[in-house]
């Protein structure tokens, strides 16, 4: 996706040569525009899918999934990492070793919004490594539901996440795919 | 506003007198159409304001405030509670107690996206005591940034928030003003 690559190159700051920080337009600060743009073409490539309902994690997850719901006209849940006095419910919950912040938390999702009818597309703003995905395809799972494929903003296409979840089965698409960050530079996967 | 108002009575749950789940919706499960709707009105009433920037709080102010951002085409930024590895500048910080999770929390935002020339809206799920919004106001006056005002999506009418924000000088625009959950009922202020 152009518009996004744009934006990592001009906005991107490679921190080292596995972290891109990309807390001006996605992770902190958020461009409103371009993730309609990205909801947009997530919608564009799973119009067809029957999706019912997306699945995302708090917080950076949030604002790419909206806009994806929002055209494909379906409900957008969020994966909760933190205990809330409002979240009840029996919970469907995951294990998810976060490389960025360096601790396992538990995630979780409330039986109330997810069943065995539905047919699930999950977003998320990276995929590295595959821990986030995989902790949210097994609460997907344990639901009864069914997974179109993965939504991802930014791939580090150098880790092993999407080799992993192809193996498993699972279609993912990633609108913007990194090769390396060597050298300070980032480079994408043509 | 009418259809947030439906939605409370239909998906609202009252947990007590004081708690209202409103996890269908808002704080878990999100409806996308919903947040345009709310996105769009507090455009509407803050769009002759010259606001520059829209600041809220992670995780369930994120998707008004992105709404609320795309129509008035500004940047939204959610300020963080939790540390990460990629954000990693100076941060302006605030401590905040919640009262839906019983823990004091510190809310950050980094130097690099606000500063002296942005005039702001404050954004939230919830107001209540106002704690979150005095955290968030304390930030944007430590980055040197004027305030337009907030804009709450479900204001508890019962408890101080509102009174002690005004008294403070500050606009607050409640899409829904719940005046009491007594009784297991959700009524409005009218």
């Amino acid at each position: 996706m152009e518009q996004l690559k744009q934006k990592i190159r001009t906005c991107g700051v490679v921190l080292s040569d596995k972290v891109l920080k990309v807390d001006a337009f996605l992770n902190h600060q958020i461009d409103p525009l371009l993730m309609q743009q990205i909801g947009h073409e997530f919608a564009e490539r799973f119009r067809d899918q029957g999706i019912t309902k997306i699945v995302t994690i708090e917080a950076s997850g949030i604002a790419p999934a909206v806009m994806a719901g929002l055209e494909l006209g379906v409900p957008v849940i969020f994966a909760r990492k933190h205990q809330s006095l409002t979240l009840t419910d029996n919970l469907l919950t995951a294990a998810v070793y976060s490389f960025t912040k360096q601790v396992e938390s538990t995630i979780a999702v409330s039986t109330r919004h997810l069943d065995a009818s539905d047919r699930v597309l999950i977003i998320d703003d990276f995929l590295a490594n595959g821990k986030a995905a995989k902790g949210l395809i097994s609460i997907i799972q344990q639901a009864g539901a069914s997974i179109a494929g993965l939504g991802i903003v930014i791939e580090k296409s150098f880790q092993n996440g999407r080799q992993e979840l192809e193996a498993d089965g699972f279609r993912v698409e990633s609108l913007a795919r990194i090769q390396s960050l060597e050298n300070g530079q980032v480079s994408f996967v043509e």
